[in-house]
């Protein structure tokens, strides 16, 4: 399906004038993903015109204020705003009792079910029918995951040729073929969906980061990826300091991006020290040639392929 | 002293693309004090060019979201910056426990001293040299207070004819009159400051009243005001939900201002349902004059008088 990528705030842990604190929201279909919650997401969405209202997935990469305190504020609006779909929120250890003390200190009533799961270990976060969000241990200085949100694959294009051929009347038979029936026709021959159809389609694959030094699983997590949104705090010149904060520099970023062999490399969570970030992709196309500095509001579509 | 203010939010509950959640600044002198600190109010502040580093005194009206959500980040950010200044927080009852638990839930150190004050009543919430802060209980849906802001009254001009006059000898002893001494000279007259001066100088008094349905108790405590800033949710065609709601309108915000002789009234809090705020102006007009909207960053000056 068609994916809609905002950046919603492309700061590190300092906002500036130009840059929000961390969030991206994915619009696939009806529904909405957002990957972390830096504080004023709520206004951040309705800048960008992101849907309040929608089914909505959130995954917290990890507890830190930068990333997580937009959460109850958003959670509140959309009371306010009587919301009735339920959210689902995924985060690391301690989420729950995050959300339990705030609504508990600032007696907010939700108008809608909040479901909080805790993501203990790498695995499936979450499985529906055209997808699945998985996550995998990241390496900053608290818990904290990277989530990949993968499509399944759909089956391959319906060939009218090929249906033809095999003797496949016109008509209800065609449609039950696209649909993924098989079919016998009256002559005794067995029609599977995939003799009438192209190639098997792979769906979209984007991994989201969140904080964090280069880990060695990142490789086999992100790969193959359309799309990976890679934090990128510091510049090369930082690397001892991003080691000790838990941070990834553009040459790392790029390298990840490169043993992944992805399609694209977006890079976010920028210090407010860069007020121009050209440095940050100069660094980086030394490594690997797909990458930009993602700013506020920037948005990328990844559209229903053939 | 003089003083400059900031509106650094002026939304109601729900941000929009005009208006962040509530927080107010006021500087004055090498000091900075914040009534609310609503979502993103670090944020505003950078972009406002508030100051992080001054001595620096907040005060939160209600533990409501929109109202304190920006709080911790801004505390964080602080350490970030490597503030080493104390913080002086002052809140309802529950903001000691809301910051504890988020900063056991954020896992964030702090680089200066926070002390956290909670007001249970109404009085002098803090007192200095050259001013105090004062609390009262309003009326809202949870407990919630309104804050005076008040300078004590300074001495008189002084007024050299009048020490000619009384035979002060030019040089210290002027300086000593000035600066509260009272002198005897050489023929034994005694020379009070006040003999020597104009009236008594009277400070600015600025109040902040936080989320409230109008209260009896407002008029005396902003008495005489130089500055209300009064929270004005909805228009008066909506005063049945104000009152379900514990807000106030344009024509209460102006009769209080009106009972209460104060100078100026600045409207805040504005709900997201007014993209134009002349409505309220309008309305409160036909009460109280010198009444105007605030819009986020809207500056406003007293200067130090004569």
């Amino acid at each position: 399906m068609s994916i809609k990528i905002t950046f919603l705030g492309t700061a590190g842990a300092i906002p500036t004038p130009q840059r929000n604190l961390p969030a991206v929201a994915m619009q696939r279909g009806n529904e909405l993903f957002l990957f972390d919650c830096g504080e004023a997401v709520q206004r951040q969405m309705t800048l960008a015109k992101t849907p309040f209202h929608k089914p909505m997935r959130i995954f917290i990469t990890h507890m830190h204020g930068d990333h997580v305190l937009g959460l109850p504020g958003l959670l509140q609006t959309m009371a306010l705003m009587d919301r009735q779909k339920t959210v689902q929120v995924y985060g690391p250890v301690g989420i729950v009792e995050f959300l339990r003390c705030l609504q508990e200190s600032l007696q907010f009533a939700l108008t809608y079910r909040l479901e909080v799961y805790e993501v203990a270990d790498a695995g499936v976060v979450c499985e529906e029918a055209e997808y699945r969000v998985l996550a995998v241990k990241s390496n900053h200085v608290v818990t904290s995951f990277s989530y990949a949100f993968v499509e399944k694959p759909r089956a391959g294009k319906f060939i009218p040729e090929k249906a033809h051929v095999l003797g496949v009347p016109l008509g209800a038979a065609w449609g039950k073929l696209q649909h993924g029936e098989t079919l016998t026709l009256p002559d005794g021959t067995v029609v599977k969906p995939e003799d009438v159809s192209g190639p098997i389609r792979k769906g979209w694959k984007v991994v989201y980061t969140g904080d964090t030094r280069p880990f060695p699983e990142f490789a086999k997590f992100a790969a193959g990826a359309d799309l990976v949104i890679h934090e990128c705090t510091f510049d090369d010149a930082l690397v001892d300091k991003a080691v000790v904060d838990g941070h990834s520099v553009p040459s790392q970023a790029a390298q990840d991006a490169k043993d992944a062999n992805v399609k694209d490399l977006v890079l976010t969570h920028i210090s407010a020290r860069y007020t121009d970030a050209a440095l940050l992709v100069e660094q980086a196309k030394k490594v690997f040639a797909n990458v930009r500095v993602a700013e506020d509001f920037l948005k990328i579509d990844l559209p229903l392929g053939e």
